[in-house]
């Protein structure tokens, strides 16, 4: 990341805190404790004050803990907690006297809540905050969106790779793995997402895990996969063909394809995410398709795969240039077979920059 | 599984409502939804109630949530939810006048727990119940051990084949991407957690993530792998040296090794877990090395790589023959290296049956 960006991220908190009311933020979910520190242990809270920021974990990570957060400045205060962090977290809230502390309900278990809650002196309390990082994180810098574009070309390659090797009878299951190795090999961390591939009938489930079943002659296959690549993730969606595919296999994915590239169309800074969901809708809707679109357009990502804005169709966030967001429009038809077509796109002024270079023509093998 | 073991486990806790006195019981996190319905979807939530339970998800999974927990008998009820599944789940509670509903605190985020509150009728309330699932999760079925036990022989399978592959100069990366590529065509669905290759001073690191540094002649590499097999965790480490190890290596080695025997020799059902921790402790203490040792002995493990019970030095809960349980001893000696020896074993009556079939020796390559 450039240099310092965790501790400017913690300053536009801190600088966040007084119109909420709050004397400090405490992070506590992963993604987000990332993103405001730099820190990827399991095991991890932040509290962010005005001028300094504390940052717990326990022994495993202490070392850890000091190489990744210890460059800031201003720098970031370790402590290591032997026993459970709550304990630690409260005292300090005792000790600098903070009075009203915003933390994230939606990240949040309610054992972890009541812990700390029960912990806290008098006259201290925990204050609900919603979406406020996750709000921060969707405006992704130069650095991210080129750390999201490095993720997507390796997905993207190890997608070549691994297709080059697709054969009638191969398992779907090893289809998968060498996916996976490939992006790996080609510098990924991990994927971001457990790999879908899915072949015949099993590929009108939009969620398929691989099986041991063997691709199919006359078959589609859909594969979905994403990488972790220093941190940030990519995802895309293609269809395979193995053989020569038939006129309704043919004609449902010229449907997909044209409310793909609709939805793509539709994507600039300023217009609604529900404009977006609804181009796609409508031209599936213009093929009789559109009762077997069941889930929205697209989502954005960056340290999560899964993150805001939603692309749905009654989302009403206006995209803003740097989201970063997957298209995604896909039709499922039980007993019959799915199409799915997703790219991941950078929002611009004047509308988006297609980060997937990978063809967007059914894969005929 | 076998036979309508879903629905014998959804009867356990239909039996135990009453002494709980609660009328219904929500499952909403995924392992534990996993448990009681075989639905392994990312968004679902399970109401069991005397008599009969429901299933509640998204159009995503219709066909899977229909297909996986389909056939068990008393049948489970599904419900899809076209929007939050909290306004469905509550509609259910209003509609079956239930009164007091257990959910688990751990689990479930502040919001999720507001959200359904809010929406309960009159009368209805929320009532914590902390790790009865889990509970009833730690005492694995024949069928979950030999579930286990397969998984524990593909995680070692694909360590032989990656190993044979190491080369001073491979980098650590390429060697996960080995090892979780074996492991999936092995017959694995994924990895059970993030391979940990390390080497060199990094090996200190106990859940060091693999980087692109090339592994080093003269240098300890620790390999902590596990893998997923049929939904059931495995989990191993075992440490390679590229080229002859030194004095303090070897014997470093051998007080790890000699801690980890004394821990899987002091397990038996009925011995509490605080003393299979120190039956490790007190070897490394011997060896001056009980500083070095930054974690507890071991874990459960099973749908979930981490799981009770833990093997920890306060842990008094007694052991039970069908307890699935990892035993790692390490030692982390910053600037120089950790070393750390783990192999998953069963419980018995007598002792334990340790599934790792992997020899303990350090690896010389």
């Amino acid at each position: 990341m450039d240099d310092n960006a965790f501790a400017r991220r913690r300053g536009v908190v801190a600088a966040g805190l007084s119109e909420r009311k709050l004397d400090a933020f405490l992070a506590a979910f992963s993604p987000n404790l990332s993103y405001l520190s730099g820190f990827t242990g399991s095991n991890g809270s932040l509290l962010i004050l005005p001028g300094k920021s504390i940052l717990f974990t326990d022994p495993r990570y202490t070392i850890q803990a000091a190489q990744q957060a210890g460059t800031d400045s201003p720098p970031l205060q370790l402590r290591i907690a032997r026993g459970p962090l709550v304990v630690e977290i409260a005292a300090a809230i005792a000790r600098l006297r903070l009075k009203r502390i915003g933390y994230e309900p939606a990240r949040m278990t309610c054992e972890l809540h009541d812990a700390l809650k029960s912990r806290l002196p008098l006259g201290a309390s925990l204050r609900p905050v919603d979406g406020w990082i996750e709000g921060l994180r969707m405006l992704k810098s130069a650095d991210e969106i080129e750390r999201i574009r490095r993720s997507v070309r390796t997905n993207s390659r190890a997608f070549e790779e691994a297709v080059a090797r697709v054969r009638v009878g191969m398992k779907e299951r090893d289809l998968a793995a060498e996916l996976e190795y490939r992006m790996r090999r080609l510098g990924a961390e991990k994927p971001a997402f457990e790999t879908i591939v899915a072949g015949g009938v099993r590929s009108a489930l939009p969620h398929a895990q691989p099986t041991s079943a063997p691709l199919k002659s006359g078959a589609l296959v859909v594969v979905d996969m994403g990488a972790f690549e220093d941190g940030y993730a990519s995802d895309m969606t293609r269809m395979l063909f193995l053989g020569s595919p038939g006129a309704k296999v043919k004609r449902t994915y010229r449907a997909v394809l044209e409310a793909q590239m609709a939805a793509v169309a539709a994507v600039r800074a300023g217009v609604p995410a529900h404009r977006v969901d609804r181009a796609a809708r409508a031209v599936l809707k213009s093929h009789g398709l559109h009762r077997a679109f069941i889930h929205s357009t697209g989502h954005g990502l960056g340290l999560e795969i899964h993150e805001p804005p939603r692309i749905g169709k009654h989302e009403k966030i206006r995209l803003q240039a740097g989201m970063a967001i997957t298209i995604e429009p896909g039709v499922y038809i039980e007993g019959w077979g799915g199409i799915r077509i997703e790219d991941t796109v950078v929002v611009t002024e004047k509308g988006c920059e297609i980060l997937t270079p990978t063809s967007k023509d059914l894969r005929v093998i």
